[in-house]
């Protein structure tokens, strides 16, 4: 049966999905272990920055009092009566024309009110005691990191939901953090049908293709923040179909099948969500590649039905299963960053549904040119190897040519933005 | 003794370092393990593309000539004799008037030489029998994808030192790999020097702080493709930080250690170079943060001195241990990629050394903007968290203007660029 299917737009497409979408819940992992994940919880500042009064430069704290009369003509002694390293605090508190050696991030000492770089300074020795000479004047305060004026005790720093970068990592350190909750990751399970895929490692026969969608997807997983279940690949057939579908959704979080969602005649997804009783969000939408991505929903949980054609497959997760993830991340910008940019090459088939178009970036001068790939035979083959952006043209009679602004969707960026940016693909 | 200490460029030093960059070994992994590795092998295609000749639509397989008087006034009708699927070949050959019912991506049946789309079609049955009918000619060679037409056998197709993404995962499965030979990761020991420095969970005291950097470098050491060992934090005593610093250069490929490098009475990694009888690279560079930067060699294996402070750690590892990382790896675009985009903001701190500002990039209408972070006290010690470039400021007597060009490096991309992008950083 050829079933006539209505195409939703991008945007109301991904709305549907994201009304289902729901938060995970956290787990506590190692601050060694966090690097890559996302926070399920606010890092907060246990302490003020800096912690206590400190010197910003190795040299000496003085009573800035002591200093007034400093002048290149007129340098000024002052006795050094100890010195202290960085994790050391002095027991002296300083009286009249004495100096403490202090090295950089070393605690202030009692008594002292600014600190002088030691460039600046003149040391010498005499009866076993140490001198130390400036020729200019200093302040009250004067290069002194003071305690709480960076950060309060208190203050929010990195809210949850935020990937766990490098830079984050340190903060946590910092603060206190020697474990973290983190978002426990999402299981996706991932089921390839149709009898024309071979195993990888199978010689290539008439009619058959490997089963590439699948390891592509598992990649696609793990690049989004979740952990996939790869659940092993279906016969054309069905009844096991049926029964693989319902036995996998009571194992994972969410549930990708690849192919068997075209109108070819053997394409039977359509019947198993039929059988399941699922709630079929859409099956057509206005787009390409991927026109036809079917998201359906039984008893809350969604049901990714992806094309069996590697483009749009890779499309169809970004686009729906992707924001879902990181939904469920906890992450207050699930969807994939879009920016603008100028097309680098004329792209003149027209198209009455939204394109998603393999690119790549370059950047000269402050601008950027989104350069589609995979338009010629020579790289259609890698252009899903060679993408780091999805040019997005909306859909309409005409083409578009070099020189054109549209916008990309950024594929490896971690910030991802907070609205379906889609408003403008209706 | 307070050491004096010659500044290099940021250009020169960093070809001191990649002088003695070596490419590590390769080893194998099965496909869906490869995820966020580096290719160690080219990937070659093992069969054309497509690998036959096939139909690209769902519709019928049909002999062109038998299509020649089709009009819409004049429709003609086939015999559909046999139906293939994607997974399927035909054993019939076609013969007058006959055609055969194919699915997208199955194998041209023998005898057919072009495809009708299954929407230009009107299917009816008669006497058990199936009949299609058209009112349009084709050509020969309508709507077929020809075998080769993509790819040929044997072609390159991604070249070794490519980091693998889902889209590259496609491609090694299309093409048979169910195991490839990636970089094995190299191993960086990270020695944490100074005794002010307390263990995450520990509280906090007078005069310490908490050993953030190593967990920060851990983090970056993962990021920039590598597997760090922690050696855990040493004392400020130069015996047992040498006989540590010697005992682990014998178990990892690389060596970092934070803090002991300023010239400061407490800091001895000097001394440790001199008993290790180390080639000192350099011990200054004219850059900011990470002037005090040092990078040493004992028998061909480097030393990575990085300072104590966090933003001048953090940066010391982006320019100089990550090329040698991604050099490991066999990549041919080791350094950070660089690109152009509008300061967003006044920074006239002038400065004789070149500046390494953290920021975080805006786009707009094609238009790239790099705001600094981290310049207003309320946001100084989120900085690190919250860059995703840092906005390179050439050394000089003038501070910079919102809306001058600058230069960028991308801390999240994985695509790198090809020379150490300083020339103009002397």
């Amino acid at each position: 049966m050829v079933e006539k299917r209505k195409p939703l737009s991008v945007k109301v497409a991904i709305d549907k999905v994201m009304n289902y979408a729901i938060e995970g819940i956290g787990e506590k992992l190692s601050l060694d272990q966090s690097y890559g994940r996302f926070l399920a919880e606010d890092l907060v500042a246990d302490h003020p920055v800096p912690p206590f009064d400190r010197s910003p430069y190795d040299g000496f704290a003085i009573r800035s009092i002591d200093s007034k009369n400093a002048r290149s003509d007129n340098p000024i002694e002052f006795e050094v009566i100890d010195e202290i390293g960085a994790g050391s605090v002095s027991e002296y508190t300083l009286g009249n024309m004495q100096a403490i050696r202090i090295m950089t991030g070393a605690q202030m000492p009692v008594g002292s009110d600014a600190v002088v770089m030691l460039e600046l300074t003149t040391v010498t020795k005499r009866n076993k005691k140490t001198y130390m000479t400036l020729k200019r004047s200093f302040n009250e305060g004067d290069n002194i990191s003071f305690k709480g004026e960076d950060t309060q005790a208190g203050t929010v720093l990195v809210k949850k939901g935020t990937y766990i970068t490098p830079g984050v990592v340190a903060l946590l350190a910092t603060f206190g953090y020697d474990s973290v909750t983190v978002s426990r990751k999402p299981k996706i399970g991932i089921i390839a049908t149709g009898s024309e895929l071979l195993e990888i490692g199978e010689p290539l026969v008439p009619g058959k293709i490997r089963n590439s969608n699948s390891y592509m997807i598992m990649s696609q997983v793990h690049r989004s923040g979740a952990e996939p279940v790869y659940l092993g690949k279906l016969q054309d057939d069905l009844d096991s179909c049926y029964e693989a579908v319902k036995n996998a959704l009571t194992k994972v979080d969410f549930l990708i099948t690849t192919g068997g969602v075209s109108v070819g005649d053997y394409d039977f997804l359509p019947d198993i969500y039929n059988r399941l009783g699922a709630n079929v969000l859409f099956n057509k939408v206005a787009m390409r590649p991927g026109s036809v991505t079917t998201v359906a929903e039984v008893n809350g949980k969604l049901l990714f039905g992806l094309s069996g054609n590697p483009s749009a497959c890779y499309v169809g997760f970004e686009l729906f299963m992707r924001p879902v993830v990181r939904y469920y991340l906890q992450s207050s910008q699930p969807h994939l960053k879009m920016i603008q940019a100028t097309l680098g090459k004329d792209f003149l088939k027209p198209n009455p549904f939204t394109r998603f178009v393999r690119g790549k970036l370059t950047y000269s001068d402050s601008r950027l040119e989104a350069l589609p790939v995979g338009l010629d035979k020579s790289n259609v083959v890698t252009s899903l190897a060679d993408a780091t952006v999805f040019i997005t043209l909306p859909g309409g009679t005409r083409g578009f040519k070099a020189g054109d602004q549209v916008n990309a969707l950024l594929l490896e960026d971690q910030d991802g933005s907070e609205i379906p940016w889609a408003e403008s693909f209706k």
